[in-house]
């Protein structure tokens, strides 16, 4: 495959966003202060990053308020609150998953939120549902991306349905994301190459998020960066469910463009990730994660067995191969 | 450049070799009980890891004997009383620096030793004293290779001039070793492509060592093999010297060889290496670490930042940019 420019180009293409306070909510149910948050918006402008995820739009019939921090309803308000006013430097964005959100009655005109981009997250079985959301989105003025999760559990053909249901619609961006941390640069380079056949035509750009099960998050992201993948999720220290993701101090180390400063991604990591790990939040690769990303398996065996603080590993691989976990 | 066979491929010519009482010995001053090295031992040949290092051959008029492990000095008589006799299934090999050991004496006849393989490990500048010891290591009847070190920061016409030296020798096998963890994928590619052009003509195998200072340990080894390289270092949980190296339930987890054998392999891992890591035996990726590798420097001041338990990492950073340290 063609690689779009070498390890020294500028691609102005590149956006890197900060997907802390989602994916890292999972692992702390979304519990942190409005300090941190605030010092992540400002360390986020200052690093020169393009997006900040503030969390998700979970639809508060389905879940209960009282029991998550605020970010995992992400409502236009609590935002406002944190960054005061619109920040020309620097892109906001939530998330939103297909079927736990309602979209029509919280998703309200860009022109009166902080918000920029809505991310789509869908399973392909839910990708009508997905595109409902995504013209709802645009018609309301937003960037609208979507994120196909689980995608090395998909057969191709219906991988070909989707992104071609993509390329027809209004999408902005569409994400490889390596749900269960299982694929390794090659097979990211043959998706990469599949999403760009499809949606290059329509001139979708396309994302990825990874996660670190293998040690692989931030091998993949740059692999599929150097074949033209623009759009990349990075979280501060991997933060992130289970083995976590791609971290945002070796993707800003990593790119060349000097719009990109690592100097205040360290000041945040030495005071505020220090102390979420001090405080006993726990994330990152671990064995539990390797063995499920190994057999493409959702790792939430994993997360319950590092809970539970067990370490037989070996019986708990036979138990994952039994199928009985 | 062409993929030498493809993810389900087995490749007869892969060669896992387990470094983890040699590098990781740098980790804990070599101070492994005989336990854990005879436990290690029956694991690596129930897991189907082709060769076991068992240490340095550090000359001990250089240094004193009394402040490290034995396994820095890896003599035959100590090996012997680990393994008992040779066992046909796993080979064993040693290290020996260029200068800091004295090999004419403590490198007898492979046919009274219980090593099979001695690897010689140099600067470029001292490539004639590794030609010196690889011919003395083959004249004994010893499989000889060459680890040259801090590749990263040599001028590439010195590097030719080395592998033509390499080339022109009874060496079996040169590796690429990535000391300051400092390469990414796209960089090994090309080492190992030039490594070839050089070395291949000669009928010399390709081996790779990797640091895990950005994460990249396993990624940039599994890169190098998908390009022909054949002999892949490996330690258990990537035990080595600051971020470590190549994790071998990572490699194991993924060879496709059905020699290659995880079980055992978790087995050692929850007993013996969780063991060592609740006595304060510390090494993995961490900040400083990645700093030095992204600057492709020497980790020492890393190393000594964290045994500090300095967390000031902008600091940190500032201050190697400035070369002060």
């Amino acid at each position: 495959m063609e690689k779009k420019g070498n390890l020294l180009t500028v691609r102005e293409d590149v956006r890197v966003l900060d997907a802390t306070i989602r994916d890292g909510g999972l692992v702390n149910n979304f519990q942190f202060t409005d300090e941190f948050v605030r010092k992540l918006y400002e360390t986020n402008i200052a690093a020169g990053v393009d997006y900040m995820e503030f969390g998700y739009k979970a639809d508060r019939d389905i879940f209960d308020e009282s029991k998550f921090g605020k970010w995992k309803f992400a409502k236009d308000e609590d935002i406002w609150a944190i960054i005061g006013e619109k920040d020309p430097r620097m892109k906001l964005s939530v998330m939103a998953d297909v079927g736990r959100c309602n979209f029509r009655r919280d998703i309200r005109p860009r022109s009166e939120s902080p918000v920029d981009m809505i991310r789509i997250a869908t399973y392909i079985n839910t990708m009508p549902g997905a595109i409902e959301m995504i013209e709802y989105a645009k018609e309301m003025g937003y960037e609208a991306t979507c994120n196909i999760m689980a995608v090395s559990k998909l057969q191709e053909g219906d991988m070909r349905q989707g992104l071609e249901m993509l390329a027809h619609s209004n999408v902005d961006a569409v994400y490889i994301v390596d749900s269960y941390g299982s694929l390794y640069p090659e097979q990211i380079a043959r998706l990469t190459a599949f999403y760009q056949e499809i949606l290059s035509p329509a001139e979708k750009s396309l994302g990825i998020h990874t996660h670190n099960n293998q040690q692989m998050a931030f091998a993949n992201t740059i692999e599929s960066l150097s074949l033209g993948c623009s759009y990349l999720d990075a979280t501060y220290c991997g933060m992130g469910r289970g083995a976590g993701n791609c971290a945002m101090e070796l993707l800003i180390g990593f790119l060349k463009n000097p719009k990109y400063n690592l100097n205040p991604v360290l000041k945040f990591i030495e005071k505020y990730m220090l102390e979420l790990k001090k405080n006993g939040v726990v994330w990152g690769y671990d064995i539990p994660y390797m063995l499920t990303g190994q057999l493409n398996h959702h790792p939430s065996a994993a997360i319950d067995c590092i809970a539970a603080g067990k370490t037989a590993y070996l019986e708990f691989y036979q138990d994952l191969l039994e199928g009985e976990l």
